[in-house]
């Protein structure tokens, strides 16, 4: 894995789902970038162990953590810490990306 | 702390060196924002146990990593695995901001 990435060349959409794609990865980490068409989403879920940072990079996107919502534009950043719920949806009209760091790995 | 941010709450620059501010912190991972005027810098080091990633959020920042260095813009990321030698430095003449991942905390 090279040290050194473009998110450009991370962003990726599908028409089925919101597209993840590995930017970074460790033993103890990931971070990924999330592209999402509008309407798509992560359904809300938690993880017992782990924190996952949200920050959205382009677009606008409805983030939940613990039961409470934001709705986040570029440089709006959430953090669900472990055993929070947490998803996020791009209610927009346009399209989205979102940075996603998690650790440790689930 | 707040589960939410914005990144723009975040960004301070100061004369003397390069501004740290944290975004978001918990036992096991930190986010900081580094705001970097022209010429300002963070001085290669390495971390033993830690896995770091920068992201560039705006401007232009020169990062080195492992004895590589790339000139990043915006969406450029970096990372540098534990022990690995890592710094970055705005060799541009406009402010930069840089998105910063660290786990476990050093």
């Amino acid at each position: 894995m090279s040290r050194f990435a473009t998110l450009a060349d991370h962003t990726r959409y599908g028409a089925a789902k919101m597209e993840k794609s590995n930017v970074f990865e460790s033993e103890r980490m990931f971070c990924d970038l999330y592209c999402l068409e509008p309407g798509q989403a992560q359904k809300p879920h938690a993880h017992a162990a782990s924190d996952k940072v949200y920050v959205v990079m382009t677009g606008e996107v409805r983030v939940s953590v613990g039961g409470e919502e934001r709705v986040l534009g570029p440089g709006g950043a959430a953090w669900a810490a472990p055993g929070e719920a947490h998803g996020l949806q791009n209610a927009s009209g346009a399209r989205a990306t979102v940075l996603v760091f998690m650790t440790p790995k689930p």
